[in-house]
């Protein structure tokens, strides 16, 4: 398995080439673009990885997996689903367009604008008590409690996230958001939360296991963590969705820093890492490779 | 089995009071809005059904999963998703906006445009014997040689069409269709084909099994079958898909005409009528019971 | 007068190379793209021209001033403005989307939805009666008896106006207009009705004079000849009216063959024509040729 | 003339029951909707007034046009005009969504967002040295040095101001304004500039005598004012503005406290004043009053 991870990996690190890094946001756009990496952990209690991950990046639009969860888990389905859809978008991520057709109602949570909403759902009297539940749930799921933000990353999105900005206030013009500024900072730094690659197998495999973690420890409610999963099918790639559930068939959700969360319900958490972006916002060579993996391995839900 | 069916349709029923008929088929009006029934086909050769399904109703956009079949079969996936997109969407199924923003390709085969596009490809030198391809199909899929068009139907969409016959002039000014008369006449013909409850619920059981039917023929090539059960998925049931893979999980299609065709990998085909829609054009009653179907038997592929 | 033309036509002419000939009508693209010429026509009785001018071209969107006339005059006000608004758009002319918006009512009677629900309220038992009553106007306006159909150009436009088609039927959905096929017959001919740039400079003349011709004859009355007038200022140019507004200020329209109508209340009227268009379908010599004459003789009405 | 105008409030006052008043700013919502009134300062010199005005009332959208004269006296054209368009457009003033379509540059200065960028490029050290320099014009224009702001307005649109916060950070995000909350500042004060009727009117004035004021100075370029005169007809009443010209034909800028600033070219200016307000934002009775007027007075440019 691990020598057949690495063939994979060898035979789509060449794809990277087609896409170009995140520029967005500065911190970004300093990596070794044709870097690729996997980890896989299995049902079964095995361990592989393969290629070169970096030992941490950020989780940016990853975190909208586990902020949904945490809010579902404070306020419940009906609450949370009064506020943001449940509906996949042709559009980008950051579309502002849809919110003016039918005001204020995000489509789903996994756009921007959907997650900033989930996030102001988030309890805790302040900031820092609303982030420090963030990352006790993504230590949990990945079963490592050394996972923090990386500040460098977080005071650069602050510093320029003005789409997201401008978001959040037509978001308040529609009192979908209470307090603007605070979920602005929470959004953040979610998205700053620093992972590896194991990490990120590991809440997959959490995922997979319908939210129960190594130590048996129910993490996850079971009906979320198959509610997170169908998000994760129908709007996890951004605007690619349909396409990579037509092609690998596999819960996952990418981040524009170029790491992909997935999960195989009963046999495996994935996480895989790929700086060099496509048109949509996905890792090329992530998204290759998983297509790949699941071709060969049958992973395909459907 | 036959009793909880029954209990089922019983609950639901009085569900289809908050829809109403389909009007812009002056045919498609003139139903008794009450009616709901429920026709189940297992893998185990098992056959049930309850409620009071009409001996035959239209396909309308049920027949886009057959057409779509059918165009991937005589043309190759390269060549259908060059004119077509696998992507979901948030607008109405007839919506032409889209389209002019990114000139000519549809999002997807599920909405109008896009199975306008696929029914242009399906090979065949006249509309006749294109039309008889596709009707052999759809019988050897649900294994009933007596399936054939509903010519009232057909003949008051083809006078009221409005909306498609701008679509597909729309769609011919970027060169997406080729002889757009044709492929109009050929589309309302494939939306009046006539088919039963039963007639679903053999059509899923096909899918089910990835395309092998009960005579042990393989009348879909495997992979097709679990392609077309994803598009059903993301795009199966208009702009109200992602919230039925939330609730429902369960690969399905619905028609205007209140029909839905649904297919539980490896383990069932499910066909539903309930006439009275909701805004969005999914069957009100039908979507209620296979939501309560899926909790009940725990039929989520997520 | 003469000579000052022949300079401003000398300055201008290089920059239609900027421009390119309009390529989705076969016709219209077989032209010399540095052909630039202007006729002039004063309330004095005065009459210049300078520049090379064809014997004649096609009229194309000019004819919606004529025909907003025609539909005003047989149908007063109420009746046209129930149809067709008054608004300017900054959608570009053929634009289908804000029909989708708000469904059916087209902003203006300049852009080609528009134009077309007005094509459709002009008198006449059959399509070759209401084209001689157009034809008839433009004779009238020009003074000019022999102005009739380019054939070429006619059938041309038939065979390939997909779009119009397309937005016709949508219009026909939503119950703007009776009968298609035959409104875009007529559409097609009266774009395709051909003239000369003398032709264009009496006709703004008689617009000048507020529907007066030489022959002291009230061939528009007055009223509608101001009310046209605003449409071409606010309107006139497609999206680029704006600023024609601004660095102009005459009422003027315009067609892809290169042609502009314009017309200075009280002093003038003016034919231009140069088939180089600008992206937005405008003349580019021709806007140019405009903005110069009007900015050294004084020609802004604001 | 001060008895017809009387007799014309008298006659479109009651209309005024057909609007409501402005809610989204508090301060605007306690009025009495059935207030009209109007003042008329002639090139002739003469005077007059009728129904009821309130001595001061809020400029709102109305300083988009002072704004925009000390931009382009600032900057020049070309400076302006490359970070604002000239476009009229058939959206309404708060929309974002043309901004999206082609990133940044906002169709014309009348609506909010090329209004935010207008007021980024006054020149001024500080946000009230800005202030300042309007007040300064408005000031002049009037001749009324005691013109000033209405803080409670101020407040109250500085703390509800979501969508324009929004739509700023947007703009933000493609390089359009440097400076986001200073500009807001400055806009939300411009907004809280308060005027009479009679400041209105003799506004109004100066820009129909083509910049000069009472005392014989030019007080703005003559070139400044016929532009702005005609971004007043092509977008001035908002997405009413191509009826307005119609059925007006008077250059006009209305505001959502119910004022219209209006000016006949060497004839006259108008204040109007009315509560009340249609749904796209116009004074119901003010542009009642001023199509009456046009046509009673003959005042139509065209």
């Amino acid at each position: 398995m691990k020598d057949f991870l690495e063939e994979l990996v060898k035979q789509y690190r060449p794809s990277a080439g087609e896409g170009k890094l995140a520029d967005y946001i500065p911190e970004l756009s300093a990596q070794d673009p044709t870097t690729l990496g996997i980890s896989v952990r299995t049902c079964d209690g095995e361990i592989y990885s393969a290629g070169n991950c970096p030992e941490r990046f950020t989780m940016q639009s990853i975190s909208k997996v586990i902020t949904l969860i945490l809010a579902l888990m404070d306020q419940g389905e009906k609450a949370v689903f009064e506020r943001v859809g449940m509906e996949p978008t042709g559009d980008p991520f950051n579309s502002i367009y849809k919110l003016e057709q039918a005001p204020g109602k995000p489509l789903n949570p996994m756009i921007n604008a959907g997650a900033l909403v989930v996030s102001s759902l988030i309890k805790g009297s302040t900031v820092e008590e609303r982030l420090g539940r963030i990352l006790s749930l993504v230590q949990r799921m990945a079963e490592n409690p050394n996972i923090g933000l990386d500040y460098a990353v977080y005071y650069s999105e602050r510093a320029t996230g003005f789409r997201n900005r401008s978001m959040a206030y037509f978001l308040k013009e529609f009192g979908m958001i209470e307090d603007v500024e605070a979920t602005l900072e929470l959004y953040f730094q979610q998205c700053s939360i620093a992972i590896s690659c194991d990490d990120l197998a590991q809440m997959g495999l959490c995922l997979a296991r319908l939210g129960e973690n190594d130590a048996g420890e129910q993490v996850i409610p079971r009906e979320l963590a198959r509610l997170v999963k169908t998000f994760m099918v129908t709007c996890g790639m951004y605007n690619a969705s349909g396409e990579f559930a037509i092609l690998a068939g596999i819960p996952a959700k990418s981040g524009v820093s170029g790491g992909i969360l997935a999960s195989v319900p009963e046999r495996m958490g994935i996480g895989v890492f790929g700086p060099a972006l496509d048109e949509k916002g996905n890792s090329v060579g992530g998204v290759r490779l998983l297509k790949g993996l699941s071709r060969e391995l049958n992973l395909s839900i459907f």
